[in-house]
């Protein structure tokens, strides 16, 4: 049989054949900066990912060559689609411990927390149906929320968190509209980009809201252990408040590795049933060789054991941004005060576009991301997003020199 | 403040907060299966899993610690969506050696097969379009069609593939319906369930009709190294035949190990992106460790290298089943007769519904899967999937032994 000659990929009409999804998914424009940073002596207070110097990497080789090893017929081979029955325990007798009474039947271990958001996301959201997500939120969440084609409304934020006036008006309004709000996305301890938490009365509120208006309440929490002042630490989380109305999320990413991709859901049972079988559907498990080793990571004590360290880590990398910003933009610019996580928000004068300024500071060495990627109504233009994670509190202080400078010689120009 | 008691779990109506497609889903039934086969003597034909005696585990112990110790950078942090440069490019060697000329930006690396099988899905399918499947088909493939909401029609197939005129049939029936098909999905060697293998003509024939009908194909492919007869073994891949209308996806999982969670698709460069960033939403990017280790084990030549072994180790195992059938079915029952995988797919007499005779199988310590479930027109109550990858040959024969008395007992009864 001669093959006749077939069109070539320029030939078809690919666009036409996508789904609406597709045709209407947004990049991460996060990570499309990436490869710009790359650029050895680049200072970089773009990604937010965790500092490689806080990765036990000894520890961690020896963990995943003794699972192979000693337990390769389970951490080379399928497992079950919610994850390994002992990971299951650990997270829950952990949860039950920060105040949320929880069985295995309540978690699911995922992929990271992106897939923890895009399996919520899908088991939760029809076309149309209408997510609240704070202004500005984490930009991963919203893509999830919005490849499941819900309608993204944002909630006003201040320094205590979310405004609950704004979201109690928006509820109200959505409602005589019978628009159907079933869920609001938050981040509630040192938000992601924002860095603010949201305040202990607060908590209270969103879950009177949530029960009044009948929505689910979507608790990123991949920040939960990094935080920075012991005293203020420990604000109850949403799902401790009302496990019955919280899809709970955190992670192994901030506290262990990001490349494990290894985090977890806290839902009730019948919403964990959904999520499981969605995950199903999604990647019939999550690599069992990362959950091996992070279920000895976890039972060993190696993950508690080093929460004291990654916390100084990071909180005197944070002190170091907040210094070097009081010393250079004080009366210029504004910004958030975070105790924990890995961001603060810095607002700049009104009229200053930090997407467009961006390319002039990846020139001067430094980078950051722009802000307004984070806010669903497309402000924020003047806001820019700086992880204090990656660099060190020399680097900081250099870095935010050089865009200080930069910030005052275009605020001269206009 | 004082909190209020909040509802319970069960005072919230779960079912009405969930999505459509929630509210759709259907569990995977050979997964549900998983539990019952915990006792240790059972002898199981059901989980279509690799043999734990093919995995490399010395072999991957070393890898695994050397990756998270010598480049743990990488290992252990974010990688980019796509996964590993390095590996992309191995991938796009390996597809342009099997006749598939591709560059990394023909391939995204996934977490496992069922998440290329998702995301395909999500970026092809909107709700009522149509997606054809053979009869019977793999599962997991058709849960991710489902999981998009797309309306799934079957193809018949007999002992050479998807049987064309019936394809053909369908599309025209539906073309004047001013019906979708979008997609028609595929495992064209050694399938998933059948252990049947799609003729050459047959291929040209498919790529025919989706040029003249204006859908992709979803090649799955994952038993594409695990042929019997170095002669009959290379059919080429539709994907060579037609790269512009092929969604190409095959795996790590039966090669190496599927605990790694590593496999790739391969498709149009425009089809490509949007599968990148539907992974994007899904979850950033999959494990870097799995993806450091595999790199490796494909770099240093591992895998290639134990292929060899891996051919003969379930050659003689399907040889096995097949002698124990022709001993103990001959005339009573049919199967096919795979060149490859790890499947054999048997017809009972009719009337017989082997769902239901499945208690007793276990009773007497031989399990397998109900055929019914593979197929989406609900019909092939009378069929069994044998995996013939788990058990020594011995407990093939003595299974299929078990089995077959089994059978003759019920059909004496009937």
């Amino acid at each position: 049989m001669i093959a006749l000659p077939h069109m070539s990929e320029t030939d078809v009409d690919y666009e036409d054949l996508m789904s609406i999804m597709a045709r209407s998914m947004r990049p991460n424009q996060i990570r499309r900066l990436t490869p710009l940073l790359a650029r050895g002596d680049m200072i970089s207070f773009a990604a937010g990912a965790p500092s490689p110097e806080t990765f036990p990497y000894e520890e961690l080789a020896e963990m995943s060559a003794r699972a192979i090893r000693d337990n390769g017929r389970i951490a080379l081979q399928y497992g079950p689609t919610r994850g390994q029955g002992k990971l299951l325990q650990e997270i829950a007798a952990y949860m039950t411990a920060r105040g949320t009474e929880s069985e295995p039947a309540h978690i699911v271990m995922t992929s990271g927390s992106q897939q923890g958001l895009d399996l919520a996301s899908r088991v939760l959201l029809d076309p149309g149906d209408i997510a609240l997500v704070e202004l500005p939120s984490y930009v991963g969440g919203m893509i999830a929320l919005h490849n499941s084609r819900a309608d993204l409304r944002g909630i006003a934020q201040d320094k205590d968190g979310m405004v609950i006036e704004d979201l109690e008006e928006k509820l109200k309004t959505l409602s005589s509209e019978r628009r159907r709000v079933k869920c609001v996305y938050t981040i509630p301890n040192f938000q992601n980009p924002s860095g603010v938490t949201l305040a202990a009365d607060r908590r209270h509120r969103l879950i009177e809201l949530a029960e009044k208006y009948d929505f689910l309440i979507i608790e990123d929490d991949p920040y939960a252990e990094i935080y920075f002042d012991d005293s203020s630490s420990r604000l109850t989380p949403l799902s401790a408040l009302c496990p019955s109305r919280v899809i709970y999320l955190s992670s192994f990413s901030k506290v262990l590795a990001p490349g494990l991709r290894m985090a977890w859901v806290r839902a009730p049972k019948l919403v964990a049933e959904r999520i499981e079988l969605a995950k199903e559907g999604a990647d019939l498990n999550s690599s069992q060789l990362d959950q091996s080793i992070v279920l000895e990571a976890v039972s060993s004590g190696l993950v508690q054991r080093r929460l004291p360290f990654i916390r100084r880590f990071y909180a005197a990398r944070c002190r170091a941004m907040l210094d070097a910003l009081t010393a250079n933009a004080a009366g210029t610019s504004r910004w958030t005060v975070p105790v924990g996580g890995f961001f603060i928000l810095v607002t700049v004068a009104d009229g200053i576009d930090t997407a467009e300024l961006l390319p002039s500071m990846i020139e001067r060495g430094v980078a950051y991301v722009p802000g307004q990627s984070f806010f669903c109504d497309y402000t924020g233009a003047n806001t820019i997003r700086l992880a204090f994670s990656k660099e060190s509190p020399e680097k900081i202080a250099e870095g935010i020199g050089i865009m200080c400078r930069g910030l005052r010689e275009r605020t001269a120009v206009a």
